[in-house]
């Protein structure tokens, strides 16, 4: 998937706050005061960096689910934010905690389990570093909430111009998590549901460029979409172009063939989960 | 529905920033990265102006209840807000890009299917712009996520200082969505249920100057309000003006008749929805 | 409890705003637009206070939750933060308002039910105001909406400077919660479950000063807990310590003991709630 061009680069104004900003997304929910307690720690190290939340409902302990939101999120900010992604449930554990700078200058803060690995890719990975730096911890350690005690005062003191390097020792490798590539098989193209968001839209793991690719091999215009159950879908241009209640097939926000129904959810309309298969086929 | 003063101008301080607030609404909710990145977006052009969730838990596609929200919402702020609200389930259609500028400073930014309408008409529509500029949008438009590509930047631009016009040509209208009036029928007021909120509180369409006079009109001190299925309620101060457990009727914070139950969910207690009628006749 | 200490005295940067934090806790829920209306109140106060949301999620009414998670949160902020406390069933009824100012600097704002208490407590009471002067509040003052008219205004004005004492007359005294304490009888300590977390973690009032005592008493290494219906557990230092699946209990990020189940939910898995009893013994 290629990187999107963002307006980022023709923002007209400069921040008052040299700091970075910091950008939140964790699976920490919204009934507790978990998010609250690691931005009072933020904002006690540095109180004029700006503090974005992308989301904090990742399901629980969803590491892959993690790293697509952030995975789709962090070239639309600004070049040198500091990304805080916690779905940990090592947590306590022998996982290592990270920060990673990037050759495109984002930087990301989190645990060693993949949830930070497939935005750090893009983003061109530079150098990581375990956090290991007393002095840039909360004096008292828990045993299950890092996100408070290591990770978010590793983010804050990154905004504020802290190195990489005094944060710990550099660190050969990390773990990787990817997203399993479709599958061409004869005139198929078979492929996978990965995420299913808020709206039911049910994305799978088809991206633009390999529907082109799969498509121009026939000369084909139009390509079927098939989903367990369900007819057969063209894609759309727009979700508009279904009538209500049915479903269709677009190329949607994450540049993944996505199935979605309109003015409704293919989640429920299907009731199908994540790793159900979806196929694509040459129209006859 | 007179507008309510608020304390917005005995502000004590100037805000350093001469960036507008950006406030926004959307039923993007919050299991997914949307809402990141459209704040990503607008931190890379506007990283001084100050962004305030109103909300993103508005039901998914539910235009309506979004316009609601913001019409509740828009006099709170400061003057020169510019409110971005997303209900988009048109995204990708023909339907317009909005921006508007109002007599009494709010600017608004959506979608051209009323979202924007109860708000606007409330603050006084001055000019309505079509979004069309493409230097004022991201580089590349998905077909399902203006929000992001086209709204965003739009209220960014706007809150630092770009002129309306300059976002797209004036439009001459837009699309205007109302709340029905209650009816007056013989001794009778009936109204409906228009809103739910998240504590269950029934939210109806007869609002505080419709009550005033129908019971200026008969002279009378009580007024009765009957729900289906349910016994007779007077009006009440507040909510513990009730048993716990026990329904009544009070004028709530959004200016209309509200049905709640005391410590508990007149939702839940009742099983009614949205449409469901409710009447108001005088104490015999 | 005793209090943690935070990195709140290491900040490396003065805050460019000299406006203390806001941090707001309510139960209004996401779905709503309760919290921006409050946040459009503050932002036309105190442009330039940053504005942190602990959360919004707290269940609706449930004042002892709010107290725990205020008094979870309050001492990893800025020292001199506001806290908007928010859980008020009693809203409109002749409930007081109230102000805070306490030793360790911390304000807080809410009603007199005893969802400040807790935390106040912790942070040392200094003086007690009833928020009461006119020019402090919004100029409508609706009867379901305090924390608009009322809260967001007081704790706006406390931090761009105004003082407590402007705010309204000193109270003797106000309304405070208590953890119940666990029980020691014979060979057992006999606690219970206070809090469960949106993990399904079960937080219970044996807190880690006890714990400590208790098994000093009988110079224990190792101690049992017991739930109803399941079996033993250890006291394990990490989540990673039990098998995929399996309960356990820890000390957790409360500093209280807490019943979890590795990569689940300890409340579907037992399914108990809160109030059901904890007890801890000696291993034999």
């Amino acid at each position: 998937m290629a990187p999107r061009k963002t307006s980022r680069r023709s923002s007209a104004k400069k921040s008052r706050s040299d700091d970075a900003p910091i950008a939140i997304l964790s699976d920490f929910g919204y009934r507790d005061h978990y998010v609250g307690a690691m931005k009072g720690v933020i904002a006690g190290i540095a109180p004029n960096a700006r503090v974005i939340d992308i989301t904090h409902g990742i399901a629980p302990q969803a590491v892959m689910a993690g790293a697509l939101a952030l995975a789709q999120s962090w070239r639309f900010f600004p070049k040198r934010t500091v990304f805080l992604a916690i779905v940990d449930p090592g947590v306590g554990s022998a996982r290592k905690s990270l920060a990673i700078e990037t050759h495109a200058g984002a930087r990301f803060v989190g645990p060693d389990n993949g949830v930070l690995s497939l935005a750090a890719k893009e983003a061109g990975l530079a150098r990581i570093v375990e956090l290991s730096t007393a002095k840039y911890r909360l004096t008292n350690v828990s045993a299950t909430f890092h996100g408070r005690d290591i990770f978010a005062p590793a983010a804050a003191w990154l905004s504020i111009g802290t190195s990489l390097r005094s944060l710990g020792p550099t660190l050969p490798e990390m773990i990787h998590l990817s997203i399993p590539a479709p599958i061409r098989r004869d005139e198929m193209l078979e492929g996978r549901i990965i995420y299913i968001d808020g709206f039911g839209n049910l994305i799978t793991n088809i991206d633009r460029a390999t529907l082109a690719s799969f498509a121009a091999s026939f000369r084909a215009d139009k390509l079927l979409v098939r989903i367990e159950a369900g007819a057969p879908m063209e894609i759309l241009q727009a979700y508009t172009g279904a009538p209500a209640g049915a479903p269709l097939a677009i190329l949607g926000s994450f540049d993944f063939l996505e199935i979605a129904v309109r003015d409704g959810s293919a989640a429920s309309h299907f009731g199908l989960g994540e790793g159900a298969p979806v196929t694509v086929s040459v129209s006859m």
